[in-house]
């Protein structure tokens, strides 16, 4: 089989300069789910076929195996799947699909493809309590197809069927090229409808055969913001049933948002209003409380994850205790039982088994060892404005509270550091080191009053 | 046109101690939201009726040009129109709106008026699937409007009627002085109903014409605390329908909060659970995070807010990254391309373009010039518990961490502060200022060890 | 009446470790609500059948005045209600209920209840718009229950029936005793179903009446999570319309978790977002803004948290100024008139009226005076690794901001403490204390310079 996506429209409902089928759905473009959809029905050839913002477009996806026909003019879908043609290889079955109708299922893809195998063209079709808008699917009396009556031509009679065409179908490659050949733009727009062909099908004595979607969504496209919005939240209910089908705990499914792959051990609790980008895997026992935003994560079983909470490119361990309010960023990684507190954030550096920060705190190219003890306001001054450094913290080592450590900097297995500390020489092991000014008190001393302006 | 608004219901089953018509909607008194509509009209006068709470009435919109009638005791719609009486004038139309019908929307009430400029009595009716506890509208055979049948005293026949009225209507002065002067208050309620002229109007051959609604919940009024948020959300569901359609993406519409003004540029993006209060103005390619809250702000172009930041009454140039955890509080003024992290408060201060505050910072009461780096927990030390001072950082200069600028103080361009350094007296243009004890180590020093208790 | 609660099924579809009467709604397992309501019945004895995951079950609940009866092997409802009767007095009425319907109503059980006392057997059962699978109740021509069919079972006509069996019953245990020796296992599953009793009941002249539930999810089931988020929101759906009947104002209902108790005074508002978790009060005029987290807490009137705040065992006084981004650990106290502000952790401390830490800083087991002003950034150092100490801090101090306060220390009355400083010893009464280093400035200092890699 082969696949023809039309990818050509302009959107110019949408009111963005991002071409239509760039606008995302749960953070990929709309032609990106469609392309993934076909590659997973192992398709011989995908072909896109592109106009309006092209070369946009074709950049986006330009690393994968596609080939692109480009549209211009763009006159009419029946135009669009022409210029697809010289790819197309006569004996191959072609399945056509739209980049704006993200959402069809390849389960729904392959009955489609199953039913056109003995040579019939295959029709997708879909029962919509209002069909108003739709071109009609009209039966003879044993049921079979005999053409599609576009709304605005269709007699009252035929008004009341509620089957319409959803324009996905599969047809066998030299058929098309055939039907494409004849069919005209004698019409209001001007335009070659792909439509015509089932007409020029029938006439030619090939069976339509109607196959229908499992939902209806499956095959809404989508033209403005409003129906942008409305297939993603579709698209996130159906991710939270299948998250929930797979016995994970979702205090409110309309409230989480998934965009990418979300790959959940047994007995994990997401708590309301989380949101996931790319790929993220949650260890058995896992809970992730509120309002938290994990991208692109591991997180080892039994590890907590609490509320306001931001992961960013970070594997964790089992048994940590994250957030509130922590945030890692890209190239984090935490042994297991490491406790991120309030307020501290981590970027790029590694934090080994049983080592807490649990305080506001930043801690940036930084290698801590074990059961260290971050202390509250510690900052590791990782950047000289011109070169970043590393902080090597060792094992079992206590940083009192709102020491700057002035990377290159080490300190060493078992040592402390007392509060307030600016740490700019390597620490030697075991010792206290600090650097500190004495305390004095001034008696007498007035307080600043109120200035009267 | 003259508009009177009916304002003085007590609200008891709001239970609560803030009169009902001041009961806020999207953030603003339900009766604001009648007002600013009635203004839109450009009605001559608005007469406004009030009762409960009245002063507090009074006050919230004093300021405005509204013509006050009290009415004390209350006894009925028709007595409450009645007070209004000596501010209208014969000759100009009245519409009577009330305080506790909020969505009522302008373009509805245009044609309720022009329908009543030929003479008649314009009266805005609804259909409703559920016309239970409504007056029914009772037409003749032709379809003229008879009279009005309170629910209770409705014939099963009458009942079936599904058309009711909403109280909202447009008539002459003259003639409406004329019925109220006439209607009694021979009820269980023993009130004067204004329902009531409308059988005087269709008695004195005044023709009663109906117009309806775009939508049924301009028409619906609120009496507790569950159709108080009923209205919000169908609010905000109308508020997040027109953004759409203006090009904004919007990745949950049903979690969107506007309560003011929210202007958007092209190819704006807003995540999911952001709220926005007063007047908050977003450019072209602007994107906001998840759970972020904008009060009163002006966003450049391209600039991005990521997730948990609350900025209140700042205006900030184009292609800023600020966030996520950012907080900017009233008088901050950022240019372009600034940065501004992860628990970061900005307070009454101007930030030039191209400089950062990325981590942990408190900066209150500063200019800071242009690529100034503002290292991770640095303070500003705006107030000595009596006055507030300004710190000035001037272009380039590059702050330490954790370093406190006790102000007044200014750090020369191209300074570089050490890490935590208090800074105390003007730092010299391009030197390196720094205050800083020795760091010593304490060989042999012991641990504290766990104390039994 | 004693009160029988099944409680023994493994809910295979749950994909849990966690027994499926243990799986939270609002917090709280499933069997926890029903025991609850059991109670509110004051029942004279409930009896927990019990079977998958007993012992975590038993654990669970151990501490109350449960009986258990173990049902092993599971071989049906009416076999579990067997391991039940040894528990049971003749001459008391028996009520059956479900672990895993948790929503089932105290009001409707008290009518299902008096309807059961004349001896009749009293059955709960709901009328469903789709009865698809459950067991249709057949009446004779005069309405009397004649038998329950089971769906597969049953003919055309009956599947018609639209009123359907819930399981809940309440039954004299005398006869409950007999009905259950009389009932067989002669089925597909080999099961003993509780249902057989009804046909036994009306063989014996045992009139059964049949009772409505208030709501139909009262009696909804969970076997998958699906279900559990389905039956979460319509609890957390009827928790905010109580809320909103006794005048709180919810700016979005389908945005709030209530898991426990939360217990408002007059005029409080809550924002969009928030999670309650235990028992939660709040006073007169308390404002809650969008995102928190509290849990366990009381709030004096007229305080206002702002959003991104969380809250934990907690008890502050009135006017309080809170957040946004403050936390409050286990053991806060606030006076009157406490402000905490942005990136503020408070644990186990207690801090009187009119005091204020506004901005970045950690206070741990402090207790500090009124009107005292905590600076920016500043820290209570109150854990030397082994051990924690506590802060004094008397009224009127003004401590500078980046302060660290190594516990055990006293700041006296009135004392200030310099910005920066590292405060090991007791600061005296009304005098400035400090400890600082020497600020200089380096001339010809050369940046560092961007090494080449």
């Amino acid at each position: 089989m082969e696949v023809v996506i039309l990818a050509a429209g302009k959107g110019t409902r949408m009111r963005s300069d991002l071409p239509k089928v760039l606008q995302p759905i749960a953070g990929r473009a709309m032609l990106g789910h469609v392309i993934a959809t076909a590659r997973g029905l192992e398709a011989r050839r995908i072909c896109v076929v592109y106009g309006h913002g092209g070369e946009l477009v074709r950049e986006r996806f330009g690393a994968e195996d596609i080939v692109w026909a480009r549209q211009e003019p763009q006159l009419g879908t029946g135009h669009a799947v022409q210029q697809a043609l010289p790819h197309l290889t006569d004996g191959d079955l072609a399945l056509i699909l739209y980049g704006d109708v993200p959402l069809i299922a390849d389960t729904t893809l392959r009955r489609l493809s199953d039913a056109a195998a003995a040579g019939k063209l295959a029709l997708l079709t879909v029962m919509l309590d209002d069909p108003t808008g739709y071109g009609r699917i009209l039966r003879d009396a044993s049921g079979k197809i005999l053409r599609i009556a576009e709304h605005k031509d269709a007699t009252e009679a035929e008004r009341e069927v509620r089957e319409v065409n959803t324009g996905i179908l599969v047809a066998p490659v030299a058929r098309l090229r055939d039907w494409l050949g004849r069919i005209g733009n004698d019409n209001v727009q001007g335009e070659y409808y792909l439509t015509d062909i089932i007409g020029l099908a029938v006439a030619d004595g090939v069976e339509v055969t109607a196959v229908q979607p499992t939902a209806v969504w499956e095959t809404l496209g989508v033209n403005d913001k409003r129906q942008l919005a409305e297939l993603e939240r579709i698209h996130q209910r159906n991710v939270a049933g299948r998250l929930m089908d797979e016995g994970v705990t979702l205090i409110d499914p309309a409230r989480l948002d998934v965009r990418g792959e979300l790959i959940c051990g047994r007995d994990v609790e997401i708590d309301v209003n989380c949101v996931f980008e790319g790929r993220v895997q949650l260890g058995d026992r896992v809970r992730i409380g509120p309002n938290c935003v994990l991208r692109d994560a591991i997180v080892g079983a039994g590890t907590r994850i609490s509320a306001f909470s931001q992961v960013e490119d970070t594997v964790m361990g089992v048994e940590c205790v994250i957030g509130p309010y922590a945030r890692t960023r890209p190239g984090t990684r935490l042994g297991d039982d490491v406790h991120l507190g309030n307020f501290v954030e981590v970027k790029n550096s590694h934090i080994d088994n049983h080592s807490k920060a649990n305080h506001l705190a930043y801690v940036g190219d930084a290698d801590i060892g074990q059961r260290v003890n971050v202390g509250a306001g510690t900052i590791t001054c990782n950047y000289d404005g011109a070169n970043k450094y590393r902080t090597v913290i060792e094992d079992d080592v206590f940083i009192g509270s709102d020491s700057q450590l002035v990377a290159p900097v080490r300190v060493g297995r078992g040592a402390t550091l007392a509060a307030g500390t600016t740490l700019t020489k390597d620490a030697p092991e075991a010792q206290l080191t600090v650097s500190r000014a004495k305390q004095i008190s001034i008696p007498g001393w007035k307080r600043p009053v109120k200035k009267t302006t």
